[in-house]
């Protein structure tokens, strides 16, 4: 008998446990619902501190069932690091980095991936496919190709390079796709009954979030029970920004955490800002002026942030408001300016992780960082993986699942 | 009063620690000496459980004394990863990976200079260069840049242009030299003096090798103080097999491993060879009718392996001789299949990573590897770092410290 069951974050609908399929029938998501007294039960602080020191640690946090079933590649338990430089320079407390790019594929992507295909092998699954600006690619292939089991992987074909190469080194089915990620997500909602794929999109099944939520358990830990105050991280889907909120308030149920939960900042790129838009509406218009646009197709970077069409952005900014965050927008010049001043701080930042940096700076700027914040900044990939910019030839293109048929056959 | 200080390997004549400087009269290598009763009596294999999970919980075995000195990026205590999959088809006991990509700077030459930096940083030291094949030039210049040093590295010009780029990345002096890495080396030795560089080249320097030794106190630790049978080790200077050799010793010494310890083995690409050469002589010979031949300048592929002239040759060959151990040659073509094999198991491993597998194959055959061993191979960095073979512009062409100073010049 399983001591989780599925939740529906909008209407509270219960469902049992099932690893695809998370919408309920009123539109919102199902997330994992933990029977959290069971859990306290079984687990002690002081027990965790002897754990294995992967996410995995965190194993009664997680939605499998069969501790065979786990798929592990040593992902999770990254370096928070002090940067007690910056802080002589910057109006804020204690400023930390989270190095997500140590996980073995280089992201933070593992954690989602290592939850999601464990879930695939318990349940037998043999194929599966997902949309991705890169990382979440080579995050399925690689724990997908330890698994046994089979990846097809739907890259936007601005994408770069060397993370579609990535996945076809992990030996994954790989295409770009003449479109955004949504284009590359409606490929395989369409193929997805004749192929035999599931689909392992963000929000699509349980995995991701809760592997994401290990993220927020780590900090908790790693800050010896005191959270943060402010936690500024780079968002497309959300599942990142869903699973630390998930993760503060199941300790706070647990009663291992007190006082006010870390305050959810979300960073987006100028030109792709769904979460500053619904968040701070009107507002918004003011930072368009100073670069911060808003959402056009394609018009931001092709990096993680850019997911014009979040599969359920109300969730997201729904959590950034109740931890009393915000969402900021920062340019493209912006971003690479802070992976230069990151990387004189020798901390080798993808454009995600150094517009973390960039976003910090607009809020210390404006007042929102307070003098005694303790900040941590998420660092979600390598600076290197993204120093090609798409090039043709790494995979092949298609714009429809037609199109795949069609290569497919030849 | 420090509790280490420095021992010839060759004439075991004494000296007190020093940071620069490690040939003695005689010609050998010094190396850091532990009072390990004195370390025995601080710590505990219990104490060492609940200690920070970065190589710097072996405190008491590196030679900082000032805690405020540590140069600390979140390197060490990488993954130890069960292959149990490639068990099934290969003619051994147990098969792991140690994940050093996942190391700060997506290597494990992050370990030696965080000791390295910390030295210069406790010493008071300004500016530092190394002539490296890139990992130790990038892992150079992100602890100094940390730390508020100036690095200059040089690095062969054919090296991959992504490794330069990551120096570049990190603020450091970077130049390309037309030659291999004893080239860049005499480089600055040519001008250390009116530079003022510290040359943190391999064993030039105490830190770089108490470093890598903490890749032994984890391997021990991780296994439970029970050791391997094997470690297979892609070799260039060779400070990694004469730092793991010394953990063992030092472990051994202190009653905390018995039994036999690992026999150790290298690993080079066919045409630089100088360990295989070293250790098997006459032998070599029908592997270089195999595809391992011997020694030629320029003769391998640009990575981590290629040193044709390492700095204390006879030590590194002790050590692979007194574990039992050995050295193997083997070719590019198959240093590209391992890194399709490696991949396809869902890990990214650079061409000194896959090597070992290689090198694995090889001893299989062989029948050197038996049945009942437990088998550990190095993936030192990741794949994508090699992904761009070498391209101008990356950094400044020269052939000489005269080149240099005419640059810095201009």
């Amino acid at each position: 008998m399983k001591h989780f069951e599925l939740l529906c974050a909008r209407c509270s609908k219960r469902y049992p446990f099932r690893y695809t399929s998370m919408k309920c029938a009123c539109g919102g998501t199902l997330l994992v619902e933990y029977d959290l007294e069971a859990l306290a039960a079984k687990v002690s602080k002081e027990a965790l501190g002897r754990r294995v020191t992967s996410m995995w640690r965190y194993r009664e946090w997680l939605p499998v069932t069969d501790d065979s079933a786990i798929v592990s590649l040593g992902e999770g338990w990254t370096p928070l690091v002090r940067l007690a430089a910056a802080e002589r320079t910057l109006p804020l407390g204690q400023l930390w980095v989270k190095r997500e790019e140590q996980n073995p594929t280089g992201s933070f992507k593992a954690r989602g991936f290592s939850v999601a295909v464990s879930l695939l092998k318990e349940a037998g699954a043999l194929r599966a496919a997902v949309p991705s600006n890169g990382n979440a690619a080579g995050a399925l292939a690689a724990y997908a190709a330890f698994a046994g089991i089979r990846a097809s992987v739907f890259i936007p074909q601005d994408c770069p390079a060397l993370i579609v190469r990535e996945s076809v080194m992990y030996g994954a089915d790989t295409y770009v796709v003449d479109g955004l990620i949504h284009d590359a997500g409606a490929i395989i909602e369409a193929g997805k009954a004749a192929e035999g794929w599931v689909n392992v999109g963000t929000m699509r099944e349980p995995g991701r979030v809760e592997g994401k939520k290990t993220m927020g358990l780590e900090l908790a830990e790693q800050f010896g029970w005191q959270l943060p105050s402010v936690i500024v991280y780079p968002t497309g889907g959300g599942s990142g920004i869903v699973g630390m909120w998930k993760a503060f308030r199941e300790l706070q149920a647990m009663g291992w955490v007190s006082g006010p939960l870390p305050r959810l900042v979300s960073v987006q790129e100028a030109g792709c800002t769904p979460l500053v838009e619904a968040l701070i509406g009107a507002r918004a218009e003011g930072m368009a002026a100073r670069g911060g646009s808003a959402t056009q197709p394609g018009g931001a970077s092709p990096t993680g942030m850019r997911v014009p069409s979040p599969p359920d952005l109300p969730l997201v900014a729904d959590c950034l408001r109740h931890s009393g965050g915000t969402a900021v927008a920062v340019s493209r010049d912006a971003i690479a300016r802070a992976q230069r001043s990151l990387g004189a701080l020798g901390v080798s930042a993808s454009p995600e992780g150094a517009a973390t940096w960039a976003g910090l700076l607009e809020l210390c700027d404006s007042g929102w960082i307070r003098q005694d914040d303790t900040v941590v900044l998420f660092n979600t990939s390598h600076a290197l993986k993204y120093a090609l910019p798409a090039s043709s030839g790494e995979a092949p293109l298609i714009r429809s699942y037609a199109d795949y048929v069609r290569l497919r056959g030849s």
